[in-house]
């Protein structure tokens, strides 16, 4: 189980809800992915407009748990008024802070960040905020209080998977609160591979929606995080550079 | 449905059974694991004393394909009358020829297993050897006519995982015959790597009968293979350095 | 030439001075790296202590930028006090501001860094902050005012080399001012590297230090260092995964 | 010193002589090599062929060693009569063994290298095959008596660096003669990388000849292997996941 502030979820896949080339797929998807909680940007919903469609409207939205996102704040003040006009959606309590620095690699700002989860906790929202993998910048934001922490695998939509497991590795070991993986992951093993570290939840869109058959892919990326998280529970061998025989031959029963 | 000579498999999972510590355990995991194919080293396993305590005798052979495989053969002329001895038992018909060059590392011998499977194909044995990642090795073999080729993703024992994948997909899309990826694996991440590459199969043990709980590390490994093995058919996005927006801003209804 | 602020160096090689088992194999070792500036930790070293041995002492002090680091400070307000001073000894103008964030792994603090950067810079210092490898954080810093960025290939002493070479990249392609690597450095390879991605500088101290021979050590990271620099202006060729002959045998003068 | 056979060797950079665009470009870039051997495909230069323009009429042959290779073939008789070849030339007694197996990755054919390398030791050739990381083939080579062995980093021409650094790890660990990688080097970090594995050579082609400044490149690539060779001698510092301070702030003279 997933726990996050005071919610506890099955499942460890957040799933987002942009770039999708259709409706009925999207909803496949986001059934053969078992998720619990759906990300959207609050900017891009057409949550306030009536006559424009809107994926929401399709599922059943009170199987899930909505997690809006600041997508489209280039700094603090602009993510606290997004995740504002969230809140007052009655939609949600929970908000990702993103805060862009770089329209080109679509990189956190861990300055301004750190400054929107400061007002936003101060606001009582639950506050899970999008970061690079800097260990000491996760650990300030769990030390401030932040419900989770999403350390980027590598940047959004690049499927460029785990540029620095170390770095990840570390975040698990020293933070306390969830640390969910976000952005990057292209492939069911680079999610796998999140999970295996310890990681609490992974949280993907684009290797679901630009996959080829998004409803396949989505199933792929609920298996492999299963399998990851298990693995981690299960406590792998050691790696080591010296082979070990899987079937030794001293002293076996000889038949030649 | 992986399919080797004219037999086919719903699990792409093929276990080991050495080096489980305790029999129940080891039935457990099996289970867990949905492995159609057990490999053996036919010189370890007390076939033919009934004196001696058998894993096999445990679980309902009826339910699996034997795998055994020449471990302990040093050249092909060794594992060529190991190959024999299996096939007399009756039980197999099968074989993975593993002709060891070097007690460290426990690394294939390229010229001597060659030998060996030119033989035992001459004698109508199903043929797998288990290779380096050597590319052209691999297709050489597959024009002698193995049945399948099992390069292995880093030494027997190791859990250092896919030391160069750019060498397997080569093998994966250069040979025709199935190719199953083996020793090595330590974390579900590399079993689903393996996968997502386009591997047919993955072949482990020590991941599984080295782990701290061996029962779910089978579950996690059994999940990871289909989890890899359905990404790799949804078609996964491609890797680039540049991001693209998961949740793209522009043009969208503006909400501030 | 490396330039930082107003000031030029031959050398792109920055050594530290901290770790030397003994004065004069780190003399040699100094004299071989043919570095131009040393750093040390203000707090450790001996240069307010007429009674206690200094390494300064035995070296031409005149023939090189010494670039005081302020080690052993775990905010901003510390890294400041031991910044001025440093500046106050009047050995030197330029500060590295180094804000640990976590003993265990000695990464940088990003908010305190950034914080005491700011105080730093309207005191008229010359600005080096020792950051991870956020790519946002190098940016803001660079805007800031900071005279060059120093992110680190990996933990301070690990020899893990680095880490994240895409991060490294981002940074060296998106701030205006030098990047020096620091930290994590293990062999000549890794500091070769950093150099041919485009950095202008590394920084290096334990993998001389605690070398077996530190004095060819010194000489080793040197040449890399060069090496690294040259390859990266002589411009690289293209990675890909199709081979391309080196000795095409299409159209050559057949001899057989 | 390089020895191989009863030669020795200053330089430890082995120089192809394919693909310049300019022969006097390459004459730059042979002297800023400062290599000893130059290599050539038999079949390629025009040595047979009075009236086609021949780089080795511009340098003096006399200064260097041409190691000739039998790129072309793709069987062990093909390598066999190249090889005769070279030798009846009077240019040269060494010969680089090339069996190509796939004219896509242009990788080596191990079992038809191994007949080739048999052949051509029994009628005293010095041998030196080119050859994929496979350990045990290496070795097997080696117990056979070649005179050294070429292990592909990655394939011809890819710069795709060292694929596998563990793979050319054991061999180079394991084989008593001399280990020259050999194809695939894109970098002056790649080169200085194979080196401080402890390899006792490079053999690049492409990354000089294609560079943009190829005679700069050359210069990068001589330094760079001095410096991988030199870090090896000297002995690198571990590396660790825990961080080890190069300034320790324990029992400082404080200064606060």
């Amino acid at each position: 189980m997933l726990k996050i502030a005071n919610k506890t979820f099955n499942s460890r896949l957040l799933l987002g809800t942009g770039k999708f080339s259709d409706f009925n797929v999207q909803k496949q998807a986001v059934l053969e992915s078992e998720t619990d909680i759906l990300t959207f940007a609050v900017r891009r919903m057409n949550i306030f407009d009536a006559n424009q469609p809107n994926f929401l409207e399709l599922i059943d939205t009170d199987q899930y748990t909505l997690l809006p996102n600041t997508a489209g704040a280039s700094n603090a003040e602009e993510a606290v008024r997004i995740a504002r006009l969230a809140k007052a959606s009655g939609l949600c309590d929970m908000i990702k802070v993103e805060v862009i620095g770089d329209q080109e690699t679509l990189l956190p700002d861990p300055l301004e960040t750190y400054k929107a989860c400061e007002t936003l906790l101060s606001e009582g929202f639950i506050v899970l905020p999008y970061i690079s993998d800097d260990v000491i910048l996760a650990k300030r934001l769990a030390d401030l209080g932040v419900h989770a922490v999403m350390p980027g695998a590598s940047p959004i939509g690049s499927g460029l998977g785990l540029l620095n497991p170390t770095n990840l590795q570390y975040i698990i070991n020293k933070v306390d609160v969830p640390v969910i993986v976000d952005a990057g992951i292209g492939s069911p093993a680079d999610a796998a591979m999140a999970m295996a570290l310890g990681a609490d939840g992974v949280l993907l869109n684009s290797a679901v929606s630009g996959a080829q058959d998004p409803v396949k892919m989505a199933k792929a990326m609920k298996l492999a995080i299963e399998a990851g998280r298990l693995g981690f529970e299960a406590g792998r061998i050691d790696k080591k550079l010296q082979a070990t025989p899987s079937s030794p031959v001293e002293g076996m029963s000889v038949v030649d």
